[in-house]
């Protein structure tokens, strides 16, 4: 799908809502109106920054992220409710993960506070762009980057904090379940590299593979450990679990996989209906061996995957609305979409007393 | 060392030179007159750029760069010799390696024709930026990136290519022979990655790595094969080569390490001067009992390596007028610098006709 550079068109102007055909919404780039900005030197703490209009914006020619993959990036949601709330879900855990980035990447850090304070913001700030209730959501992309020059030495003397906001719909759009490619020699990523964190650097170098495999027909790519090749990591940019019985499995932590937000939510309300969860060494044959497969990401919330091929050889799995994974889907956006009462904590409401 | 982020001051102004103390020169980022831009849409092909003044350039908040890490760099340099001319050295094998990288991360590429004519284009436009002779070089950096918006899917509509220059001195600062630190952890590249190409994934992920071993007075870190983690890779940014009796060794290209211009060149000269080269897999006991080790690079040239410290043990070798890496580094530069014939057909003298 090609990215929408331009706002959607409508025949139904409304002024709550910005000029969008809400159902034609797919996952991509559509412009919207404000933006955060903050910046921060080198030896100093990243102050408040400030919302501006959402617009082109300078950087050096030298700049660290040009030159050498100084950034990262987060992706969260901010949802309309049928009564007129907007939630966000878990933007604390996007803020933590970023830090944890930010470290290993030798990048100062906004506090949470900072970082949950700019997602409100940028959401307030383009509040016509969220789609009514069932019609998608506000996908929020903060960015944190090495924007001051330098050629071969340190320190990198500025940086930048971003956060901008795009309406999205179905990041899949195979509602019977995805057909994955298990990937047999690429890998994504290895063990002391930046699997662990969400580095820009760990997705255009597996880009053509994914591309090779979406043109040969496959929905995402599954990629194996870079160690041993043998067991499975996660896909492009979601996480994986598979079914066999009342045990629930998922790569375990170890640095080349994202700790996901969505996996770790769902890691929770599958073992509050009743099942056991692992966070394991996954091999390929257990994989193969399970009943049911499914995969997490805040833009893939939960959705099922219909077939894994390894080696040419096609292996299928349940599918449809008895799945574990449609029960999880289920509560998973209930809870976010404000249908339920959220008991664990997760969801943060948006007043206009964020505002600024 | 601190980037220079304004150019350096002198009290002794001329014309034919920009105020720069010459003397002072480190590797770091000086801000001069020009630079080379040129945009290419998805689906075209890269069409004659031009000289702009040297600025902060617009770029949508939204790049894949920014976001997915979609960006190569290239360095070559260009010198002044003691006769009046300009030259630079090899820029079609920059060109070509440029475009084995920009396959590699999915980007449309300029011909080599169109990158050696952008380099010299660069060096005129700054020509006073270049170095008086032997008191440094200009150092050329191009950049291609993608710098269209993209979120979640493709293509990536606008792809940027981007050349600048900097006036540099000495890269290692140390002349009496660097003193590495093997990393035994951490690696820099793996199989199936992208260690072959100049991506910028490359080396932010290391950073961390490096500047631990400069705060523990080590010169740079050697790395090692992310595979099985016996056999020695390259530096930071730089190849190695080791010398043993008639024998000189520096690893294969086999995707993780980086297909240097002057490594291809030191091999060259390495072998006219009747040496023995070998491309292969060197163990670090391979490396241990060698009798000299050097580095080469754009940037590091050829480098005397005085020890390297692998756990904790430090081994010498070599150094001095004497050595291997005196002698080419002598041979090298003479070539670079215009002071002896280039028989090699290495060297390419830009005149005025080339400008723009």
């Amino acid at each position: 799908m090609a990215p929408s550079a331009q706002p959607l068109t409508t025949s139904v102007p409304d002024e709550k809502y910005a000029n969008v055909k809400w159902e034609d919404l797919g996952f991509g780039f559509v412009r919207t109106d404000n933006m955060y900005v903050a910046k921060c030197k080198h030896g100093e703490n990243f102050q408040e920054g400030s919302i501006v209009p959402f617009a082109d914006f300078h950087i050096s020619p030298c700049a660290a992220v040009l030159h050498y993959g100084q950034g990262l990036y987060e992706g969260l949601k901010a949802y309309r409710t049928e009564d007129g709330r907007i939630i966000i879900f878990r933007p604390d855990q996007n803020g933590l993960r970023l830090q944890a980035g930010a470290d290993r990447l030798c990048m100062p850090y906004p506090s949470v506070d900072q970082f949950v304070s700019a997602i409100k913001q940028v959401v307030l700030a383009n509040k016509k762009w969220i789609p009514p209730p069932g019609k998608g959501t506000l996908y929020i992309r903060p960015i944190l980057f090495g924007s001051g020059p330098i050629l071969g030495s340190f320190p990198v003397p500025e940086y930048t904090f971003l956060v901008f906001a795009c309406p999205v719909g179905r990041y899949h759009k195979d509602n019977s379940g995805l057909n994955l490619k298990i990937e047999d020699k690429v890998r994504r990523a290895f063990p002391s590299g930046t699997g662990g964190v969400k580095s820009i650097t760990n997705y255009c170098p597996v880009w053509k593979t994914l591309a090779e495999a979406k043109a040969q027909g496959f929905s995402d790519v599954l990629f194996l450990d870079a160690a041993t090749g043998k067991n499975v990591e996660e896909l492009f940019a979601s996480n994986i679990f598979i079914v066999k019985g009342n045990v629930v499995s998922t790569p375990q932590i170890s640095g080349t996989i994202l700790p996901g937000v969505t996996r770790k939510s769902i890691i929770e309300l599958t073992r509050d209906f009743g099942y056991k969860v692992e966070e394991r060494v996954i091999p390929v044959e257990d994989l193969l061996d399970s009943e049911e497969v499914f995969c997490t990401g805040t833009a893939a919330i939960v959705t099922t995957i219909a077939s894994v091929t390894f080696k040419d050889k096609k292996s299928s799995f349940k599918t449809g609305e008895k799945s574990l994974a449609a029960k999880l889907f289920a509560t998973l956006t209930d809870i976010q979409m404000g249908r339920v009462e959220d008991t664990k904590g997760w969801t943060v409401e948006i007043d206009r007393s964020h505002q600024g």
